[in-house]
């Protein structure tokens, strides 16, 4: 226990991005950083899309006969007078201390720690928005699933996010649902986070080699696939008068007793395996669809685990630890939440169940949202016929070539044998 | 390749059991004996305990109108006669190399491989009948899932085997249901076989550390805790008469395109994991109950395996690996399995959503037949109670302090905040 009155300032918070995700990370950075007042200031701005809402019958303020409810108001004006998200998240009471603020550039001022939460496609723009006006020595967290694949390359969020930004940026991952870990229901999350400078100030733990992902910030876009040959990238270190970041210090801001935080340094396994497992959890729907039974479902999700493993081993080297996949709740937590439950899992199993193409059950069951599944399956296919690799991944290849017409579902056995790792 | 004709000897193999999991067994290994001429002899004897039974409808034999179906004959005969276990695997359909013989001394004849797979109750009996009377350089598998646990130790049933004969016994375990094994379902097992001798005429493959179990064969009954003093067993070698019983020939046994298998070498772990996973499929099914979610129960089982992993290192040292719980099918697939549709997850689950004691819904539900996941948690709470470990393992603590009501199951999230590995 280091003295931590000892620090002249104190982290300040800052949270891009207001959706279901996005609030409910601000509702549980809030508890925190009320309770630990000697690490961070209390009050946290988090950016808000503007919006014109009336308070909808979903939310616990919702009254027939008041202007609220009958006349559109600034989406930021509700959140900070009646402490609810009641377009996003409402129901939900978020602490008095999240300040809704309709300026990305005010939101970011002055804070030491961004976290960014808001849909892939918005990153860019964002960023934009703030460059130049964030600290030097700011540092970031990602809460964004998935990866960026392309016949080019893999970029992690977390990547683009620093790399735009001049910033380190970590990534959480876990078997989480929004509206679950709003409501307190209890579940566990994955942290990385692993700066270059965490080694000066913060010794890494026996046992514990620590390898870090590579931020080419001189790169503009171009990500290489040898991503051993990239250089460390220079990071403004934070100023000593702020309390370390260490992963004790970060646990604390994320760590609730409804959501337990494991902290891990691998940013780029934690990114993938939220990205790769709605591949899996198609074949795991197929395989279920067909009536093959629960321990079909579990061998798909077994060999679906290895290939991430093998994925991220090949295309990131040494940064890519086996534990992320097969220990943390952003592996293994999150493929059987995945396969249980989620819409890529259900699509899939009602394509055979109701002998529909998956393109017709998206469109019947989505309301005009898209499978991830499908994408990234036909992505990561691209990448690995680029690279001449589709035989090493024999799943995630079945996978792409059933969505393709050239196999079937009952192939999958057939198309493992013999080739899992 | 080697060139297995030159073997002047073939593998003889018998089945010590003949119940729903044993004839199923049977059924995978006849088909492999027949296919794999230059390693085994095609025909294989399974020793049947002698009943009197009529064809049931549910055999595809049924006919009211036969002698057969009304009047109580030998099951051997039946199943020699129909080629389908009537009683105990109707309407599946037996290779006719299977040969049911009522005398375990004269299945166990010749023998060169004896598979166990027979209710663990039995396991003492049918090895006092054959002791002395296998070939001394016969190797064993045990399929029978489970370890026995008491404040004296644990024993795998491998061991208890291996010792009471005098050979090697591996163990063969995964996400596997018997009945969807005997239909073809796609499944995939772990084989864990590992004997002292493979050494010398089988080395290693690169990159996979070998490992043994020790069997302490002077040991009569009692097991040492620290199992790191044992001394190697004294083996008979294998013949060289015989193909080598490497990895490859013993995985020719096994697999078929229906049923996938991987070799390892960790028998403790192999036989942890279907023993342990009951403890935690009980916290799955109470914390589903509760209406927690899939995140919840994903976070369950991550911690579940982990502790699996803990147990097996702490009680079992340099043998257990953590990949056989992480990565096989005997792990975190039969986990997976177990906290899907597991009797001891669904019991548990009843028990919250119909508000009674386990006991209570274990009568209702299970027809007379007793919980796995209730006896092993006692038993293992009583071990490390012994070894003054109940903190270190917080998941299968918090069990069975549960089932002693001095905790409830809305308790867990707080039992393990802090505390999991």
């Amino acid at each position: 226990m280091g003295s931590l009155g000892a620090y002249a300032k104190k982290h300040k918070v800052a949270i891009i991005g207001s959706g279901n995700w996005g609030t409910t990370i601000a509702k549980v950075i809030a508890e925190n950083t009320a309770e630990n007042a000697d690490l961070f200031e209390k009050d946290i701005q988090m950016w808000v899309f503007e919006e014109q809402v009336t308070v909808p019958k979903s939310s616990s303020s919702y009254d027939p006969g008041s202007e609220l409810s009958t006349k559109p108001q600034d989406l930021t004006f509700l959140i900070n007078k009646l402490h609810e998200n009641v377009k996003y998240l409402p129901g939900v009471p978020l602490p008095k201390n999240i300040h809704a603020n309709p300026s990305i550039e005010s939101t970011v001022k002055d804070a030491t720690i961004l976290i960014f939460n808001l849909p892939h496609q918005f990153i860019a723009k964002s960023c934009e928005s703030i460059k130049g006006k964030v600290l030097p020595f700011a540092r970031g967290v990602s809460c964004i699933k998935g990866v960026e694949v392309s016949d080019q390359g893999i970029e992690l969020f977390s990547e683009s996010i620093g790399r735009k930004l001049g910033i380190y940026c970590g990534a959480l991952s876990g078997a989480n649902i929004a509206t679950e870990v709003a409501l307190e229901k209890w579940s566990e999350t994955t942290v990385a986070y692993d700066p270059p400078t965490m080694d000066s100030r913060h010794p890494t733990p026996k046992g514990s080699p620590r390898q870090s992902i590579d931020i080419n910030v001189s790169e503009a876009g171009e990500i290489a696939l040898d991503r051993g040959e990239k250089k460390k990238p220079k990071l403004t270190p934070l100023p000593s008068e702020y309390p370390p970041l260490s992963h004790e210090n970060m646990k604390k801001l994320f760590h609730r007793p409804y959501f337990h935080v494991r902290m891990v340094d691998d940013v780029a396994g934690v990114s993938l395996g939220g990205a790769l497992k709605n591949v899996v959890a198609l074949a795991a729907g197929w395989v279920d669809g067909l009536g093959w039974g629960d321990n079909a479902k579990a061998a798909v999700m077994r060999v679906g685990i290895m290939e991430e493993v093998k994925f991220g081993k090949m295309f990131f080297q040494e940064s890519v630890k086996t534990e992320t996949f097969t220990e943390e709740s952003c592996g293994v937590a999150d493929m059987i939440t995945s396969c249980s439950g989620g819409r890529n899992f259900r699509c899939a199993k009602l394509s055979i169940t109701k002998k529909k193409s998956i393109e017709e059950v998206e469109a019947e069951e989505l309301n005009g949202q898209k499978l991830q599944g499908t994408s990234t399956a036909h992505e990561v296919n691209s990448f690995l016929k680029t690279k001449g690799m589709e035989g090493e991944f024999p799943l995630f290849t079945a996978v792409s070539n059933i969505l393709q017409g050239k196999n079937k579902p009952e192939d999958i056995p057939q198309l493992l044998e013999g080739k899992t790792t």
